[in-house]
């Protein structure tokens, strides 16, 4: 049913969230819009606003597929959005078989009412794949914390080497960030999963005094929430829910952007499983960060996706001429983004391939100047912090010059000497010896998990 | 202790949010660091980390302004960062009352610990006015809902005048909005008053097996929550709250939007305050919405600093280069940006000058065909939806071409006098008797209101 | 040949941009990369660097029809780009027809050379509508800017009534903007329309000392122009082109915002075309400016577009992991979008229907004292400026208490009276004298339109 | 005259553009404006539009160090903008001296006028300095361009190991693209130096006839261009300027994330000045990337701020209430932020430490695997390009699993060693065999970059 012309998310595609895709695609947006309408009549019948007998004709009329987007499209451009075109072809396709109940289709609403609530629809759909993956990365992730919780390696700032780490609390840094963003995306989800229900102006006006009994029975019957007021020109629903999707790639993109870099030439500490490394025929020893890369551009275009959003909140009254229409192509590309990098973290995280051994050697290969501040510590109570300092870096600028190990250099200082013996040098050099409080740190993110995991099932 | 060459946020100048400047100025980014520097030197002597007499000394050396910014600059252009010239120089004034002392100034901390942290006590201070600012534009709000919950005025869908709403309903929707928004706001603020707290490579290796004890005694001493773990690479609580701010300052846009539009020359049925409505010498007779002119351009510039705060997001390893630096200007400009929107949204509301007669005679100027659905309904229980429309439409096609009252042109088709008399139809011509909900709308989100204030108190 | 799950751009498609639609379609993207691995190869041949016999083979399978785009996205989510799982299904079809030529398809390439010259190819297709419809726009506002030299309406600041101008001016205003944007598109335009080609890292080793012979038989096939050196991770060409469509687009967004808020139901001095104007079955009275409405949601997409393409900039060494990847959905996005709201534009302002008797009458709504400036500054010759401007400031606060016409209570005053009679007051106060250099400003627009579309043509 | 709360923007203060920040400091600002108002006087005392003896007093009393800002703004918050305030006291301090001048401050001029045509000039001072920051940066990349254009070192695609380049092509792709953006920013600086001048509404009505002859006189006086019409509400040439920064921002960041990426301790190929790599004191080992950070923060901000400028043109008719107050402090924002991009980049490329025998030692730490496609191309002829890949694949296996040199399996491969003997396979794997057409990309960059230089000087 899509159009000729149809050009597919290239990032989605290749993240494989086809569910996602489908949730958000042409024909289930026409979907979501013809079971509101057919919702509605069998709402409002029920509580007989409208003939009872309206209800069947127009539920048989609602399936999608016997509409032509395209064409619609064309209509829409003078009508000024998608619904009103479908809603007069609805309406004699209704009329075929009851003439009688084409007139009570679209009873009471306006367009914005169809098209936002087929929107919410469209978004159960596919924040829940979303949220599947979110907790599969989520999973992964506390694995890694768990079993690399005195994984010694380099930690990193400025993207030089600094103290050490271990990849277990890296790991636990993810995982408490993935956390954290699904918490705020779910969240925002349950606000979105609301009725839209106002009519023309926002008032109900045209349900007489019946308005609210219909809009809770038609929030009911579609499995939505109903809010305290018609929301048409008031998007903080969907704008949170972008924000906080716009979080959750971000979370994602960091992780990724770790695992480029650990999977650099020079660094190889980690790498997506072998068969998503991409190569090519002619380089066959590059290990490319594809899924990684997936993730990296989705939280490059989350940003700007967001802040259109927000942007568009300043709606018009009761309904604006732009703001409103400019969400209609933004915010299932949002989705799609944020699934995207769900998807492709999962699957990064999952099949991660960890060099335990390369982490331990690039952490060594500094001859253990990475650890300077560790000898500082040890000697401080004795020097002093001033004069422990000013040895150790006097150590550290020898071992620049001298290509002595650095334990040697600083036995041979006296000031050293007189308060550490060779073994405690090495001991304070060890970078296992020098972890502080990664286990835990990991262990209260891991224990957070595993409530939150507890609470949710 | 600014610097020369220091340019003032207009908006927030015009905002007139001094508090929040002030909060947010570099005086007080200074005073801040050394109140982190002061407090963790206290926190660890208390602790038995250093020396007991080492913090005596080192609190008193904590006054900002004997640092002055612009020399401090020029040397973090080449440290990284403002607090370690800061930190150099702290510690020089230390030592010349304390020679001991200095040497455990910043001990076991990394600079982005302090700067982190800092920028929470700063936050604290420019949030509070901000949020009470909000709830300032809340209360206008609600007292607006209130007191115009029956004051009829055109419903504009498109910026076209449609079925009838009230000022009340407008007004609460607006409400609902700062009340949605402003929730979120709490969430991330109380989210982001956390302690900052993990050594050079976030283990607190430095502190051994006291990091914890430190953190949790500094967190204590400074009022902030304590986070499962150090989140120096790990943004979302910044992010979050940026994303929040953005939304909140949406929702203002979205009033000042109305508001501007609303006073336009020929509407001109609500006007801020005579005071702030500026002018112009050689036109006296303009009414510009200056107020809401600061709202709106407040709601223009946040979205471009929401995503900067999501695109910083994905920084590498345990400190990144680029993202955390991206934070340092845009978190404030974006916390004045949202505070000068509350401000002026609180002034404006508070003051604003509302035109119930104006808003009757606009509704009327259209003789009564705005309220065609109205009719359409009275008709459809006997003649038919299909048969009511085609009536009415006709009399709104003639009333376009004909210079009668609607209400007569009605009248004088037999398939309308049928069912309605003159009487009939002026009654359903008369706005106030098409409100639909929006009484039920208003009382929902007062009440709500209402709880919300009663909890919070 | 677009997958189950695609998801049309709805303003696009309401826009009836079908041929950029085609253009940036899933097909189309195909097809241009196949287009272009056969042009590599002709040139190649011609030069002798494959065998002559290889070109016809690889040609003959270059049939974007063949190859199905879900399936190679699926494979391409390992292989990090389309072009990979293309080029290797490519091969095999050459290979069932000519397996020495398979050998030789994309001989000396680099996915990145074949992916962006395509891009080149179909932006080269897209942006000619783009331009055409802009060269629409453009005249129509010419049009309307030489037809309304003299109609006489409010000039609006802050949205309030300031001193008139004429509709004229404001379509000369909207002219000059078009041809200044257009200027840059197409600038732009000419800079992207260049071949990528350097193979694997950029040096074009592979092809040993033909790679710049290659480079220009291929460029001169393809018809596009010869960069100085390839541009993958340089990537200023298709960001400027993005900044640029950014702008025109914002210019756009000004026409159509003036149109939105012209058509108010308050104010009604413009319309769209009445086959475009929006309507509902229950409010026929409305005019919705739809085509409006779709300009003015571009406007609100473009700006977060073209922040991701600058985002995406910075790409690392000699291709990134992210940025370039990010491109790949937002530069066609922003195309279809600027697309959109050219065409659009250029619809509404061809069909626009001006209504020069109610700007009049908008502009005699207050009375005359919007023309309180014009007689400051016919008394402030006698008078001094500073007690012309009270004697008219006076009058204007009168006529605000006052039902009397503002020409009467001004001939009340002494002061004004001994300089000016009835009949210089009613002149001064006929917003036809006092246009200033509107004619004249009009006129330097049009002029240097006519200049530009002489050598254009 | 800055105000208490002042807060300094810290890239800018780290990249120490004083002159950037003076050009745009609250003291600049005013002083502009009162330019601006005294060069219209004189231009229409000259005239004879007002009185002669007027110009002088308006001269004297424009010195802005006289007028506080914090003030001024207070009262711009009912005033809404800076300027009206401003001349009030300015036309205190002129009645002061001379009352009959007084009345003759700003006359026929509108606060937009004055307030962008002060733009102008301040962004005349800071562009300027920043296009010399630019013309620095472009030097020094020039020099590397020349100097190593021998220098091999590894191509990185995905941040992996591809096939040589030398360091000289990769400063010739930087250099490539500063020329580009600069030669945009220069288009575009000189598009937005001209003249706002228009009055009340944009017609010059003011000053009756004389409206052309003044504004032709100001400009010429203030050395700005004069533009077809005033342009208060069409925003495209601040737009373009900042689109083109942006662009220029996102060309600086791109260097320095290469340049972040080469300093990481385990690739460390090339590094900032010594002075300039800040380190800590307890790890003195580091060699941070100072400056390459601000340049990539200041490349992470640029585009939101872009977005912003974009998100603004949209101003309504004559004059907005939003978008022109949003520019205020964006476009300000964001020539620091570009001016502080230029600097820091100027100063990293000049002090830039290139270390050429650990760039060689990267490249051949793969023991020649990264030469792969070499041997296929020397291999191609004999074996045709299918076996050709398949041994030379075959090899590559084999070294991932032998520790053997990779010259050393492949001249054990019977077909390998039939058409290249152990000297040739050694040739093929030699990086500096392997450089394709680099020099002559150089080559042709830097002549394209002297030929400017020699146009421009």
């Amino acid at each position: 049913m899509h159009a000729e012309g149809a050009s597919s998310d290239l990032l989605a595609m290749m993240a494989g969230v086809r569910e996602v895709e489908a949730a958000l695609s042409d024909r289930a947006r026409i979907q979501a819009m013809l079971d509101v309408e057919a919702a509605l009549a069998e709402a409002e019948a029920a509580l007989g606003v409208i003939p009872a007998a309206a209800a069947a004709p127009i539920r048989s009329a609602a399936r999608g597929q016997d509409y032509p987007l395209r064409e619609l499209a064309d209509q829409a451009s003078s009508a000024g959005n998608l619904l009103i075109p479908l809603l007069s072809r609805f309406r004699q396709t209704v009329a075929a078989s009851s003439p009688e109940a084409a007139g009570f289709v679209h009873w009471g609403a306006t367009s914005q009412d169809i098209i936002d609530t087929a929107l919410a629809l469209q978004l159960r759909a596919a924040l829940s794949v979303l949220l599947d993956d979110t907790d599969r990365a989520a999973r992964a992730a506390a694995r890694h914390a768990r079993q690399h919780a005195t994984t010694v390696m380099a930690g990193r700032t400025w993207l030089q080497q600094a103290t050490p780490v271990t990849f277990g609390l890296k790991a636990a840094g993810w995982l408490d960030a993935i956390l954290s963003a699904a918490k705020r995306v779910r969240a925002s989800r349950d606000a979105v999963l609301v009725l839209q229900f106002g009519g023309a102006s926002g008032t109900l006006a045209a349900l007489g005094g019946q308005g609210p009994a219909v809009a809770r029975e038609l929030a009911s019957r579609l499995d939505l929430a109903l809010p305290p007021l018609p929301w048409h020109a008031q998007r903080i629903r969907v704008a949170a829910l972008a924000a906080d999707l716009g979080i959750l790639t971000g979370a994602f993109g960091k992780i990724a952007q770790d695992l480029s870099l650990l999977a650099q030439s020079e660094i190889a500490e980690a790498f997506d499983a072998p068969e998503a490394a991409g190569g090519s025929s002619t380089m066959p020893h590059k290990r490319n960060p594809v899924r990684a890369s997936i993730v990296q551009a989705c939280a490059l275009r989350a940003p700007g996706l967001v802040a259109t959003m927000l942007g568009a909140m300043p709606q018009e009254h009761e309904r604006g001429p732009a703001g409103w229409q400019a969400e209609w192509d933004v915010l299932p590309d949002l989705v799609r983004t944020s699934a995207s990098a769900a998807r492709a973290t999962a699957a990064l995280l999952e099949g991660l391939v960890v060099d335990a051994g390369r982490m331990r050697q690039n952490l060594e290969q500094a001859g253990g100047v990475t650890m300077a501040e560790a000898v500082v510590m040890r000697l401080a109570g004795a020097l002093g912090p001033a004069d422990a300092r000013q040895a150790v870096e006097a150590a550290v600028k020898r071992a620049a010059a001298e290509p002595r190990p650095f334990a040697e250099i600083l036995a041979a200082d006296p000031r050293v000497s007189a308060v550490l013996d060779r073994e405690a040098i090495d001991r304070a050099l060890a970078p296992e010896h020098y972890l502080g409080s990664s286990g835990q740190f990991i262990q209260a993110v891991l224990e957070a998990y595993e409530r939150e995991e507890h609470t949710e099932s």
